[in-house]
């Protein structure tokens, strides 16, 4: 960490600060500059209390060098992590997979139709939301239970896995029993109950981005699944919020090399969140496949006229057929596969 | 609500939109252009499924003109709600409220002098975080319980009404058990099973903006504790996330006069999280008064080099004076007045 | 046009805005709803004086159906615009098209070599700044006149076009005599002034996205071009101003399929300064052939710690060829093909 | 400047960065860290090339120190400027200086009559428009030449001081014959021609904020002013790009008391353009006194319903003399005045 001093700061200012560094247990190196004083703090372990330097007379800013995470980074791992979905398939190796699915489970016909179907074009793992947080207290809230077994017993028919969010600390334990991935949605990013009893949960976690979330926040909500024993955690990006509302959110596709660098851990992409336009999700899930995503996750429906949530940005079944056609070609450019169930 | 076409869209879709709207038992009205074809669906209820409609062929895009939130709306109620703190004291009436306090409770002896000091100074109410959601796992999370009684303590002692965070549905009946204001943080603006509880829990709830949330989408929030039952909601402008990372957080005070045109709940400001920096709190409280802040929560601890969080932002006591100092004036200057315990 | 009404609009201030749409000579239709009233403006020829109608009592918002620009338009040409470089190469038909080279022409050594390097590998256009808008004043700003000389003597020798900046009006009729390509970058996109004098320029115009600008907003300025009778624009998406600072910009590579929607001109990307971090450039190079773009363009530099300006974005040579060899496949994908040289 | 090398940076590629840096004529002090190594740059005087260190092997980031910029900085120059308008009445020292005027200069009737009400009700400055930068090619662009005798001649009745907008460097020099002070405007911020042109016109300058410009940006363009000659800079906030459209722009006010720590300069804020609507001018020109704006600069228009651009956010007579009688006892809570001509 380096303490930059005020340009007016004195000389006991400077002594302060670094006798309270001292004090603190880590060492203090002072670099006196034309303009002002820096001091850099070395032995820093990330677990620095910066209030205490950030509060004392004359010190204009702290400046992080170390990140603030750990288990996270590549500096604690190098090597990849893969995720084991559990039904032969992994994320985070060689192959590229294919999540796929409504955005919510609506009736037993709706969802076992489309899963079969999807296995037919070669998803690896069926997405659909039994409890849905919805912007608005009158919308369509979610099947519950209900949609929870209807899912499992998609699952017993198809071999995908199944991925499926879980809205609040209560409800973990419920939907892991049911689910092989809990999936964590963008507004709970940062739901730290929730972030704590998923990552005791012991199955794998699939944590979305957060709607203005920066990457080292997304690592540090990964920070708090590993922390609490969890090392299955695929990362998520599906759009953040910007200034342009002509697409429902804007897609960072740079997050995943970036994410790559910074991280061990996995990273997919959610074209249909991301774009919110039905059209724009084949083109954003091939240049995801380009980034280097290790999965997609799309939103399909049978009939999205009649969905019931996020119609105008699911696919049709055969658009999706379309979808992994386009991907695998490309996947192969960069020397990968698209995964497929054994 | 407007339907708005695509130009190529042919005669038989723009049948097919209308034939659907008036299905779902609305009125439509073709709005035929130069470039393309509108249609008026009258009489939303602000329930329209949009999905059935944004996905039949030809559509461009749907409008928005009723709004998608209700009983927190200036249509529903014209008249200004006045959340009674229990202590004497109201917010959303003429008088602007003053709360203040640490950002966590750390022990008795701090919290004790610090109420103190701050009921000496002219706050009406303690703020103070027992239960603390902090970024990193590795930060101090808050005293929980033990914070709690000490709030409560404090009250007693002073009088100053208690505000502090639930930070999940289950424990939001702890919290409201010792609290008199549920705190619900910018995190959880979203935390839609938590925002259901403490709409259930009987208590007044203090609703921060969501770090990146559209003033539509926070007043969709408060829709969910006024639809669940309570009406005792006041609103808390606190910065939002910018480009600029010369500041915590941007702070929109224009969001005051924006709420006030949109719905009748009170709104307050907080310039403490809102910039981040400890000498700009001040400027900005006065700001937040003289746009029409129906109160302002500030970060105050008695020794901030020592604090345990959000040291850099919080102020001397004797700063916070000059504060109530400098807004009372202004509050005058557009008819109002500060609060003062009876 | 839509008009939304106050919701305690009068009969006699809805009556007026009718009375002033049809003074203004087109058609009003009103549509009470439940909640408030909203009049559609029939016969919108896009250049509606808002402000008369805005001003009015009573009303609460206008809502623009009609799109602000004409000629740039799908709706007024649906063809895509093909764009002659000059040198047998086309930008908006089949082909991807690779324009490359240093931010700055820096010596004659430099660009020589780079040119060759490039058209080796694969490029068709030879980019290079020989002014440069900086945003510091104590930066190098360019090589001017002499810059111009030394890139129209690459392209003599290689038969790359030349892509370069002009910064000001002024500038543009030396710059239009020497390059191939006029570039107008970010900072200059809603320069009117510059805009009027390109769109009179006869050279083609490569229009770069503001830091912050709406498609729309691109789209609006790219009017400008074509409304002064230059037909020969091709768009560029190079990233936007984010709230995460991870990277240089927040590359919006959906721009691209949405452009591709709004207009028939062609558009490209730019993952140098989209990214501004060299070994993110080749990612998401892919990703933006992936999502469709006509052409990228890119910053190589032959010694790039040496460079003079963006070293820390610009590819080494042989990356670049890696570049090429990664991108023709993936065009191949969907159908497109890698520009060459005849 | 701060050099942090990636954490697996060899030995070799630290000593290469310490061996580039003391060749460029500066110290360097190599600082190991539990994680990485950093390593200070010290005698930098805000002019290194960056691109030479961040291209090396083995480093991850450079992190500037010093500031960018110099002219401008408090640490240059720890006295306030007080910008002289000619006509008696200065800006940045204890008074607060109201400028006003309708967005665009329309006739001699308009712009006579309004200045005479302006000067009534205590402003110092008259603003107008004589050239407009629009976004849309089709909307009115001004009266030009004859906008700017109008505007003098106005002067010469009333005495208010004239604010006028350069939008190319090849009309400063005409703009500079007619107005007191040229107004740069957002669009204009980083239109370096243009600045460099105004730092030689001998005349005041108002450098408006550009629309996604952080802070230190604002800095850097006033720098090309003053590294041009030209002291008399007076910085205008008037608010910055958002996610949230409910107003034009999002009015950053806390900008004010952070560049009044940053920068000598004077800083107004514009709550027209800053919130793009009428009702919320007056509160946000409160709150910016409040804040401690040196001035407001505000759209005022006899009959903004017919006004030719921005009428929607132009106060009426009345509305501004109630705005000045708001702001000039808030102005005397922090110490300070309404300025008034002599």
């Amino acid at each position: 960490m380096l303490i930059v001093m005020d340009h007016r700061a004195t000389p006991e200012e400077i002594r302060r600060v670094v006798d309270t560094i001292e004090e603190m247990g880590y060492g203090a190196k002072a670099m006196p500059g034309r303009q002002r004083t820096a001091i850099g703090l070395v032995g820093n372990d990330g677990r620095v209390e910066e209030a205490r330097l950030s509060g004392l007379p004359g010190v204009r800013e702290l400046i992080r060098v170390s990140k603030p995470y750990k288990l996270v980074s590549r500096e604690w791992r190098d090597e990849d992590t893969v995720v084991d979905l559990g039904n032969g398939v992994t994320v985070g190796g060689d192959e590229v997979v294919l999540i796929a699915g409504p955005c919510a489970v609506e009736s037993r016909g709706q969802i076992m139709g489309i899963a079969e179907q999807l296995r037919g074009s070669g998803a690896c793992a069926l997405r659909g939301g039994a409890f849905k947080p919805r912007t608005s207290p009158y919308s369509f809230q979610g099947l519950g239970l209900e949609g929870l077994q209807l899912l499992a017993e998609a699952r017993e028919r198809t071999g995908l896995a199944v991925v499926t969010e879980a809205v609040d600390a209560e409800g973990v334990e419920l939907v892991a029993e049911y689910a092989d991935v809990i999936q964590i949605g963008a507004r709970n990013m940062q739901n730290y109950p929730l972030l704590k009893r998923a990552g005791r949960s012991g199955k794998p976690v699939l944590l979305k981005r957060g709607m203005s979330a920066k990457i080292n926040e997304m690592l540090l909500a990964a920070e708090y699944l590993l922390s609490a024993g969890n090392p299955n955690v695929i990362l998520c990006e599906r759009g953040v919020r910007s200034f342009d509302q002509q697409t429902r959110n804007l897609l960072d596709l740079t997050a995943i090399p970036v994410a790559k660098s910074l991280t061990h851990l996995p990273i997919i992409a959610d074209p249909s969140h991301g774009t919110g336009v039905r059209d724009k999700v084949t083109p954003m899930a091939r240049a995801a496949v380009a980034a280097g995503a290790d999965g997609i996750i799309v939103e399909v429906h049978p009939d999205p006229a009649k969905a019931l949530s996020d119609g105008a940005q699911s696919l049709y079944p055969h658009q999706f057929e379309e979808l992994v056609g386009q991907c695998a070609p490309i996947a192969g450019v960069i020397g990968r596969s698209l995964a497929a169930l054994p």
